[in-house]
């Protein structure tokens, strides 16, 4: 996932280490993934998951406050307490404003 | 990696698409691996990439200046402009602020 979005907007860096697999696990993070994807500010996601079990979501969002209504949103809090009580042994969510990005795209040019 | 450090720092996220896998790339990616950790600044990085090419690193720093510093490194950059000729169908980088983290551990505990 190599959009680009205009700066300044936000970055939220979700790793995780997952315990196992399961169907409900996958079940959840594709209805989280839709779930995600209609949320106000809502700009873009990206997501790998080693097979050790380590793996790292990082969505997009246009302001804090579109990251902050995706935190309290009462499935997304259900969501989690359930990852804390079965699927994960430990994560980590980092805030992050992107102040500049820059790339090359299949065609080349620098972006 | 599920480190914490005291905010705000920099997270820098490298996404990238690969070609193709070779010797020199596993060497190239080992040896910029080992310079980035001796960096001014360098706090953790956490690499993912999947079997299609697609991947992730995200380096965690103390400063701005240390990002930019890193960035201008005369091996970093001959690593970049090789990558752009041989190993990367696409990448984009994105420099952000950590603003706030949060997290939970093995232990259950609420960091």
């Amino acid at each position: 996932m190599l959009s680009t979005f205009d700066p300044p907007y936000y970055a939220v860096i979700f790793s995780s280490v997952r315990r196992e697999a399961d169907t409900a696990y996958d079940e959840m993070t594709l209805h989280m993934a839709q779930r995600t994807q209609a949320m106000p500010g809502y700009l873009g996601a990206e997501s790998y998951r080693l097979p050790d079990g380590s793996g790292v979501t990082i969505s997009y969002w246009r302001t804090l406050e579109d990251v902050q209504y995706w935190r309290s949103d009462m499935q997304h809090r259900a969501a989690q307490d359930q990852g804390r009580a079965q699927w994960y042994s430990s994560y980590r969510i980092r805030v992050c404003r992107v102040a500049y990005d820059y790339g090359f795209d299949e065609a080349g040019q620098l972006l």
